[in-house]
């Protein structure tokens, strides 16, 4: 919103929404710590890869030199109902369309990995102020039967599924998983 | 092995007894590697847990100041025949007995949650020169029911599971899965 001179006037949620990209990532984070706490599953964030170049052992183990990684996984997994669960969280700038470039290339062979040994692999994106489940199988389909770089916006919201925030619990994924993955969790009650 | 005037000769074995901590690490990636590479698990090494203090983000993002952080779950966790797998590595210096210290408190509140939600939890455990998968349930088990700060060598040798080193492989902690929980993975073939 432009204003006389192009003072540009700061309303908290414009402020909100230029951090999204923070706002998606804690969203999640509450939910994982809320899901832990009451039991519902065992979800945490990955360490960011970093790669440690130089350590001062003299002065307890100060980092002084490293980079960061680029990941080959994706940032959060763990176990919900007995299954494997991994998925990542992708903020998206545009409103049109999910570009593919957000996704590295091991990445989506990653994704298939997990599926393919009988885990769950989706994205949590977020676009247009909504918060979508973009289920792992739809993404490598997507990527098998188009030239596209991007996912447009209306087929994220067509075989998206749409996730709900919730002020106790931030993003309410679980709620989501147990939508697009309908008769998932046998929860074996197993002594180890 | 002393010679001499204290020369220390170098045998090949006897550098790489001195670095069995970075060996067991080694083999488990190797093996992580091996079951990836021929589809038979998908297990990473999550990365270091790292807090960051200071980016140089002129020079293409340079860390100049970090710090290792505790870890609060295992370091090793993925997929095997559908089952979610848990574990950490650990090189055990005394002969006699492995020290629970070597284990944090919410390492050990980490498994009891995998072990609950139907997931796997386990340490690798380097000892006397054998290798030997502990099952979390029995390591929980010995906590609950004793005041020892350590479990004995002689009942890690009982109840512990004997891994072997395969040269293509690395330490072949499948197998040792395999053989601890007998009956695990359904495989399920599904589609998402």
């Amino acid at each position: 919103m432009k204003y006389p001179n192009n003072i540009k006037k700061s309303y908290k949620k414009e402020i909100n929404y230029k951090n999204r990209g923070m706002d998606l990532e804690n969203l999640i984070n509450e939910a994982c710590k809320y899901y832990l706490e009451h039991d519902e599953a065992v979800i945490y964030k990955k360490p960011t890869p970093i790669g440690v170049v130089d350590v001062d052992y003299k002065n307890g183990a100060v980092i002084h030199k490293a980079y960061f990684k680029e990941p080959s996984t994706l940032d959060y997994n763990g176990i919900y109902k007995g299954k494997y669960v991994e998925f990542d969280a992708k903020e998206c700038a545009s409103k049109t369309s999910f570009p593919l470039s957000n996704i590295h290339l091991h990445q989506i062979k990653h994704i298939e990995n997990i599926i393919r040994h009988g885990g769950i692999a989706f994205l949590i994106i977020s676009i247009n102020g909504g918060y979508y489940l973009f289920k792992g199988s739809d993404l490598l389909q997507f990527i098998q039967n188009n030239d596209r770089k991007s996912i447009p916006y209306s087929l994220i919201q067509e075989i998206g599924y749409p996730l709900t925030y919730n002020y106790n619990i931030g993003i309410d994924y679980l709620k989501g998983i147990e939508e697009a993955y309908k008769g998932v969790g046998y929860f074996e009650d197993t002594k180890d």
